[in-house]
């Protein structure tokens, strides 16, 4: 009858202690052996859990996400209008405030990465990018409108702030001489509000 | 004598045959075998030529990095003005024309993905990104002075756009479905040229 919330507890214990362990070694030195002595349990309990190394990958993909979601949810609770909404998402992504979390980026940069040589991992990182690209066009849209604005260029302009934001999680942490600190989230909302201003009416 | 010559040959058609057989397989399973046979040497000749793969993987980044560079230099060569240079510089990074090398991009987005993982091909990145960065900063300061503006945020700006970029090639490479065709380059220029009008003067 408790089974399942011990087993639920005991996943997200797995899942953490994969992207820790990701965080120091990389995915591919995160042995079984690392991950259950980072998580204080056994080898055996993690295969009972999971498949493979990779199914643990699949999880921390989708609790990332899920985090990233809740983070903007939270960040949007007190927002008036559209505009709001879009600075509490572009905060939540980007921010260096509260709740960020400097070993899911990295854990996510990781994830990206696979994505390249993995096609689990690629088919977990497209489903999420999808969403989140999805969300932003939409917010973008609704800024757009409630200024007046076409909105013809929302699905391009949610392509390149995704991509903006993917490109800073990478080079922050693999290139991050030429990023000045806490750059990102200013100068993402000041682009994104200059080219709207700019933008031709509807 | 014409021992030179034949070598610098020899050593870009082994980085050549790299770069195809990693758009193809990926890096890992990019073996020395398979690179041979794509470049039609023996695997002995590889060895004669390079240390390892990581070393063909090093000459690969600089190769890639110096097509770039060339590829803006031919570009900008008919600009009149900082701002015609800035837009030459995004085309020839972003744009669909002219030289575009869908290969040299998905190669590119192998390496950012090693990078993560491997010190050796980190280090030979962070060169070409920071390298890009230092232009692309001098072009937008250019820019920027041209229309009497502060430069105060000419790096950050760089930043944001480097970021973009390569967030584009990741996302374009592996998860495509919200990119559409094309739009990279006009909106980079767009963001750069509406972000730059409203930038208090000097």
């Amino acid at each position: 009858m408790s089974r399942k919330p011990n087993s639920e507890q005991r996943r997200a214990q797995i899942v953490q202690a994969l992207m820790d362990t990701m965080a120091e070694h990389g995915y591919e030195k995160a042995t079984i052996q690392l991950i259950a002595r980072r998580a204080g349990l056994t080898p055996g309990l993690l295969h009972y859990h999971f498949h493979s190394k990779a199914d643990i990958l699949l999880a921390l993909v989708k609790a990332l996400a899920g985090a990233a979601q809740q983070r903007y949810q939270a960040f949007a609770q007190d927002a008036q209008d559209d505009g709001q909404r879009l600075g509490a998402y572009i905060d939540a992504r980007l921010g260096l405030g509260e709740g960020a979390d400097a070993g899911a980026v990295a854990a996510w940069v990781v994830i990206g990465a696979e994505a390249v040589r993995q096609p689990e991992v690629r088919a977990a990182y497209r489903h999420a990018i999808d969403t989140e690209t999805a969300l932003l066009r939409e917010l973008l849209s609704a800024s757009l409108a409630a200024h007046g604005k076409s909105t013809a260029n929302a699905q391009a302009l949610a392509a390149a702030l995704l991509a903006m934001m993917e490109g800073t999680f990478q080079l922050a942490s693999v290139a991050p001489a030429g990023m000045p600190a806490g750059f990102a989230a200013p100068m993402a909302a000041q682009l994104v509000r200059r080219f709207i201003d700019a933008e031709p009416p509807a």
